[in-house]
């Protein structure tokens, strides 16, 4: 099936993906009174009251604003915010499908973090959490972290978190799979954009200690120039031994290799440097850093990658759903590193150890059951760390 | 029934009126493929190639933002952006209803014409067209010229031209059965905020030649001060003979009363000094600015009020869904006043000669069938007035 060409058809028949519709009826002038005026202006005044009647008597409560300025769409690159759209609505499709979450795109006329970060505010009344998508780094950094001090309704760039997520729920089942423990692996992670520094930090977060980060100039130490601050900062909290050289050199003695990168550039000379037993996520698109194939024959254990049609596919999907879902269900009031690691930890346990094995430690990406469970936890560690409204 | 009390409960159980859904199954890995990734990358580039395959590809072309900053909502003022969101939810599925356009609310969480105008441009990527709505005058003046020229889709105040539409319907109709014409009339409109400016406009395009305009502190005319430059502005195109003076002063001879204004301001005795054969249209609300039996004992022929429980409601339902499905349909750039004139034609048409009388000026506001008469007038009316895409 030529995948582009069924897309495009689809895209064409049905004009876009999404639809916005009543959950009310409006047939009688009664139904009218109701929904609209004179009725309405009753839930206004209790909202006017007490602006938390807004979760009471609106659809705010479960919706989630995808918001793009589309500069980092997908292998695509900067394409526009209007080009981003199909990206968006399938998004919003997914959320409502697997977590029945309203989301909604919102597609930005502009790549200047203050302007993205003042529309996004000014917009948020009407929602209850905010995705970002596709906006490139390091950008998408300041926007996100200035968004989740201004507003008080979770704010998730999924690019970051989502892929990072599910990263480590596959690394934590992996490392069963192997018998190895978090603390004391080696990590190398290639690709220091927004995917690649978010696995880093939640990694280091789960306790992994050894973590070398490596873009295209080589591997990130203390002191490098040429790369942006992003880069730098990384480069501070990573790379204890503070060595330098090639994503060669990183690799030596690794235990797992997580790209986001480029296709074909780890060899199997490199993954035969690695440690026994080694784990691999090669998620360039459509081409893996390494094919699943050759890593096997040149020694490596596990290996997931981003495509469908093979083992262990890390797809967001297995996250950003039951993220929201748990966070609008507790009106978290941010999605925190407590919160993320519990998500990737019930990814994770969706595979029964009895199951597990080299080819399954990440769930199937149409499971629907996980997102519930990823809800579950989410509620519960947002409780735990503070963060709950209700 | 208590509306409010039903309302309230209505609300509260649905937990708000609007849901994003599908228009696609996502329930395989092949729908997955189709409508995200990879397939998605398809008509993406196709936009990128050419922008106006976003009308193709998306659900742009259908979609239509509900725009408010929450200062002017229904009676109830300034009430803020999160409390005005049962309106503009109420609002979007009345588009669905009455014409299947989807909408969707942004309720604004400012009040400054810039940060609104900015806003709105902003996210405009991802609409087809623009529905201010419950935005005080005069910034919805400002808002919606800016707008007007500086997007590419259409963008229609409602509160303004909506009213105005289904008004001057009413009057079209009413001088039918009181067997006037619209040249020789004299018109008083009270009340010069957003609706009511819109209002002596449109019937000054549509061939009114007397036409006062009032306010709190009277009869508007050139040289007027102690009132905002919109009601300066208005008395330039108004007041032909630039009496000063009241209301009482206004309507001695007139023909047409038209109140957006305050309950009960319009006394027996000013409906008597009217011409013979008189037309009002009360529109206070819930009060009318006279009652219905009381102008007619005064020797009013028709009136019409915005309540559902009288004869001849003006309700922009019979308006703005029409209006959008059909300027959406072409792609106009705008709605223009050769737009809102046939809008207010067609709505006038529904109603039979033969089944016109003065109980019966406006059609019913449930009519499905009014919708398209009026999205078939604003087709043509875009292209005779050069402003369809399509």
């Amino acid at each position: 099936m030529n995948y582009f060409e069924e897309s495009l058809k689809l895209h064409e028949k049905k004009i876009g993906k999404i639809e916005v519709v009543s959950k009310v009826e409006i047939e009688t002038r009664e139904d009218l009174s109701l929904a609209y005026t004179p009725g309405v202006a009753e839930p206004c005044r209790k909202i006017y009251e007490n602006e938390e009647n807004v979760y009471k008597y609106t659809a705010k409560g479960n919706l989630v604003a995808v918001v793009t300025d589309g500069t980092a769409v997908l292998g695509l690159g900067d394409i526009g915010p209007k080009a981003g759209l199909p990206v968006m609505e399938g998004k919003a499709i997914l959320f409502k499908a697997f977590a029945d979450v309203d989301a909604f795109p919102i597609c930005l006329d502009t790549k200047n973090v203050d302007e993205i970060v003042k529309t996004v505010k000014l917009i948020a009344p009407g929602f209850g959490g905010i995705n970002l998508e596709d906006i490139g780094a390091p950008r998408c950094f300041e926007v996100e972290e200035r968004l989740k001090k201004e507003l008080d309704i979770p704010v998730f760039h999924d690019d970051q978190h989502g892929t990072a997520i599910v990263v480590l729920a596959g690394i934590i089942n992996a490392l069963k799979v192997v018998d190895k423990k978090i603390e004391d692996i080696k990590v190398v992670v290639n690709g220091a954009g927004a995917a690649g520094t978010a696995i880093a930090k939640l990694l280091l977060s789960s306790g992994v200690k050894n973590l070398i980060a490596c873009d295209k100039v080589g591997i990130l130490y203390k002191g490098i120039e040429n790369v942006d601050d992003a880069k730098k900062e990384l480069a501070k909290v990573t790379n204890p031994d503070n060595i330098q050289g090639s994503l060669a050199d990183a690799l030596v003695g690794a235990d797992v290799f997580v790209g986001v990168s480029a296709p074909g550039i780890v060899t199997q000379d490199m993954v035969r440097s690695m440690n026994k037993d080694s784990i691999l996520f090669a998620m360039a698109n459509p081409t893996p850093e390494i094919m699943p194939e050759d890593a096997k024959t040149a020694g490596a254990r596990v290996i997931g990658t981003g495509r469908s049609d093979f083992p262990n596919q890390v797809n967001n999907v297995l996250a950003f759903p039951g993220i929201f879902r748990g966070a609008l269900d507790v009106r978290a009031k941010e999605i925190n590193e407590e919160m993320k690691i519990a998500a990737a930890y019930a990814i994770a346990s969706m595979i029964k150890d009895e199951d597990l094995n080299e080819d399954y430690v990440i769930p199937n990406a149409l499971d629907r059951t996980v997102a519930s469970n990823v809800a579950e936890a989410i509620k519960k560690a947002a409780r735990e760390s503070g963060v709950a409204r209700v």
